[in-house]
């Protein structure tokens, strides 16, 4: 949050099996198996949908207006990771185009999350390079004031440091420590497991009062039905 | 609105050949049908594109982040029906996914109106099960705290009433009370016979000042034209 | 800005190829060639994807839940002319439908930029009749007050002459005043002209770093890279 | 909700001991009293602070950009009644200053309540009027189209009908139905007369976590402290 | 709206007289005599109330995260000035604070007008310099990138050129054309002289809709009266 | 961020001098001291204007609608604490009135900072116990669900850790990393020694591009001025 002109090059990122396993299971089933933390806020949105990835940040703290540090990010780039970039005042500008998307495509990245604009966003999609934004603008940025890149962050609302895990679909971005990578890809796999016998007794018009036991919860709290 | 911890089971649907029928005339009809009143607030959006629907109205009120009584709800629905849920403060928590989806589904529910937010919405447009929501978030809920179901409700800014018709198009969503439902039903018939006329004429370029005869009025009004 | 109840009908288009060729390049590149000026406000977004146009203003000034001046601009329409619509406060009702669309095209606008919303938007998609909007919303107008039609607006933060370019695609809507139609049109082609040999180096891994020659400003502004 | 062009001339008004004891209260007494239901949403604010008052509601519907129907709202005022405003679309123009305020007070209005704009408000304060608005603007209005007088509204999320009592303070807004008035007044009372005593153990530097006998629960939770 | 990199030194400031007396009226009659226009959008609020203040525009366009023209704004200032500013990007950083604030007050400037943030707002209220601003923020601001001073600028969606006359109380800020300033200045006097012999009438409990003959239109256009 | 459930005890706060002597010096300097970083989000706001404190955090994380953690912070106060309160998801609810104000104050509390709404507002000024909220709202909380105590939070987009230095004014919220207060508190006192001199001489006339020698800048820019 608080260091600015530096970039750090040697990060820890989270185990690799996890990083990546994690994207099939999703925001939602991730951020539950960690027990209901870790989500941006839902202003970040995908700029076209269908996407579902996960993999290791890459962390940037942007100026306003200013996109210097996504340069100095693209080296940092490894195979599997995502960029997740903040910016130390509320901005809108596109920030990142069909260039940098080459350029970070090139290197390695699966993704970018910004908490500000994007631009290029048709072209972003045939290239097939997802972004979660807060916004699209054709505003493009200067290369005037220092950032800092793989610091830890505060993106849409969530710490995040560099190496965690990133895991974004349609309905959002969750973050997951590094540390606790391997622990909740497995508490989301064993969540996960138990979801397809529910949907199937749904399927059959089994309801959620009698299949999680919750009618005595309800009249234990007062809850009556009235005719 | 006032109510809470109840679940009225004996509710008087709209007449269904209307609550049916409204949905091919849209949202935007249907309201102008009323008077120009009966919409939900423009926030209100599906969270997919390309659905029409009609159906009557099983409301709920929630709580914040806490999605109990859609539960509750579910046992209520009948084939034809929509369930419209409101929460007693703002949240943007995803209340509703694809297993309470298939529950709705499977009892006959055609969509949720929902004034908050839902997830899971790549599968909810594979099941093909429509959502309008206030925001689409991971965030999952809690069930600890009493709401109601079929009571008054506000939602995104318009009274529903358990069994009023609700028409919800890409244009957003009318609520028709249940006691109206056949009127406007013909009115907005009416309505829409006199479109393709127009359309017609407006497609040969006549234009609408001469139409619908604005010449007069704006004349009147002091309206110049400056060459 | 500030005359109400006119409409000039002698207007100074721009250019006709500038404003024809503007499409071609985007609301990115042309704002970039005026010297990153001329957008409107990022909250502007097409109703649906793909489209990317440009064309000359026909500017309307529209009083909150009133159309009534769309249809004056629909007489002073010409082949290749965009609508740009601005209201004198903030109103997101639907201003603009299906019939006003057929009408408009028939009179050979291109597309709409309203700083409000429109409704009948699937119809708008199956027409092919694009549209830049703050909002979608099946709320009709009345036809009771005199705004004007061709007098300088501003519409969603930028002022717009008649005459002037619109450009708009999925990244925007950026505005080029018709005097420097041909200028801009040039100074975008231009920089056009190198973003593929720049992408092919992005592409190949080159860094922006390298490519712009950044190392040594980030050293003069005291950058540091720790290890 | 839905009929547009109407006043009611009798309604029925709450009890009038309750609706002006439960000023007394304050918003946010009252609403727990109800079961922390009949919020007005908290965009709600007054004008300028330090007014505290209660009232029996005469309720208005308006059109966007158009307060004629205050000026037939002013005629239904009796002594003790505060004026509930709505709008039939989001609108934040001036709908209300210093003249219809000089009118609403020689008619025995004690407040106004709008989900739109005012003006004057420099004037409203020396006047000692209080409103509680989403906005203030300028923006003065029209007098062209119909709304409605003391018809069910849908203020700022809140259905409230003509002859509820409103409490309103800094703390927001609430609303309690005319039928419940007296029994929210004496629960709102019983629930005021324990404040002392816990406000006396507090400043002895009494914890809630003893007072309310939290201990237990949280550690049923499984909360842990960690020194 | 479209040169950065310049300052115009000779602009026509509007009558002097007009300038200054146009403070006693207030930004509602004043735009009510221009016909309901030239108002800044609603969300500008003054950091302190109770000031009332009228005088001639120098323009200033802003960079985001930048506020270099604001001390090329200060040279430009003569006695009876008031500062509008815009920023080419949504921003709410604090552009100027108190010392700032003491070289536009040493040089004769009357208040700041800024589509943006400002800081130091209890020693502006101590120095008595008043300011509309649409936020209040600490964060300071760099000096790095060009803009521009009195050029015409968008400002809160208003069109404002330097010379211009700026209008700013507790209800907002009304911009009137320098040619207009007179013509305004009488209407908004006239409009103000009927307004004491209104509010008296008012007072005396005599009603709108009589005092305005409200009464036949409201017949006509349908409205009824329900016992 | 990420833990849930517990409360940590033992915390290390900041030095006591620099954590009592930056509220002297305000959230802006401070802010500038760090390098221009450190501030919440500029929506965070006192509820009443004129206070300026400084304190160290207590840090606590609730779920929306729910305060019982503030409860078991309480607890953890010491004299010259401010705790700082983030919600789980975006909520408006009144958390926090004069009762847990009362018991805040007597454990030593100097002031609360809250992503999300208060109550009892006027109560709290009376007190005088400061409080910066994102909103003030009458609607009640439940204590249902677990949140945690002393654990890093993010809060209005800033990260916090128990024992920083929080400086809170009229211009918003700065936070200092408890290793750093003391050089930021020398940097800042630094900062301000100069400000007399200056403003001495911007009140004498002497303009910003004079006596911070801008004049070459701009020329090397490319800035013109045109007579």
């Amino acid at each position: 949050m608080f260091e600015l002109g530096v970039c750090y090059r040697n990060i820890t990122r989270a185990d690799r099996a996890a990083a990546d396993g994690l994207a099939a299971l999703g925001s939602a089933t991730v951020h539950e198996a960690m027990g209901r933390v870790g989500l941006l806020k839902p202003y970040m949105r995908p700029i076209y949908p269908g996407k579902q990835v996960s993999g290791t940040a890459i962390t940037v703290l942007l100026q306003p207006g200013d996109n210097w540090m996504l340069h100095v990010a693209a080296e940092q780039i490894r195979e599997g990771d995502i960029v997740v970039a903040a910016v130390t005042a509320e901005c809108t500008d596109g920030y990142f185009g069909d260039l940098l998307a080459t350029s970070f495509k090139a290197r390695g990245a699966r993704a970018l999350i910004i908490d500000a604009g994007v631009r290029d966003v048709k072209t972003l999609q045939e290239m097939d390079f997802p972004v979660w934004s807060k916004a699209i603008s054709a505003k493009g940025c200067i290369k005037a004031t220092l950032g800092s890149v793989n610091i830890p962050i505060v993106c849409a609302g969530m710490l995040v440091h560099p190496g965690d895990v990133v895991v974004a679909d349609d309905d959002g971005v969750a973050v997951v420590p590094a540390a606790r990578a391997m622990e909740t890809w497995k508490a989301a796999q064993k969540r996960e497991s138990f979801e397809g016998e529910k949907r199937a007794k749904f399927a059959a018009g089994v309801l959620g009062l009698d299949m999680y036991n919750m009618r005595p919860g309800l009249e234990k709290a007062g809850f009556r039905y009235i005719d």
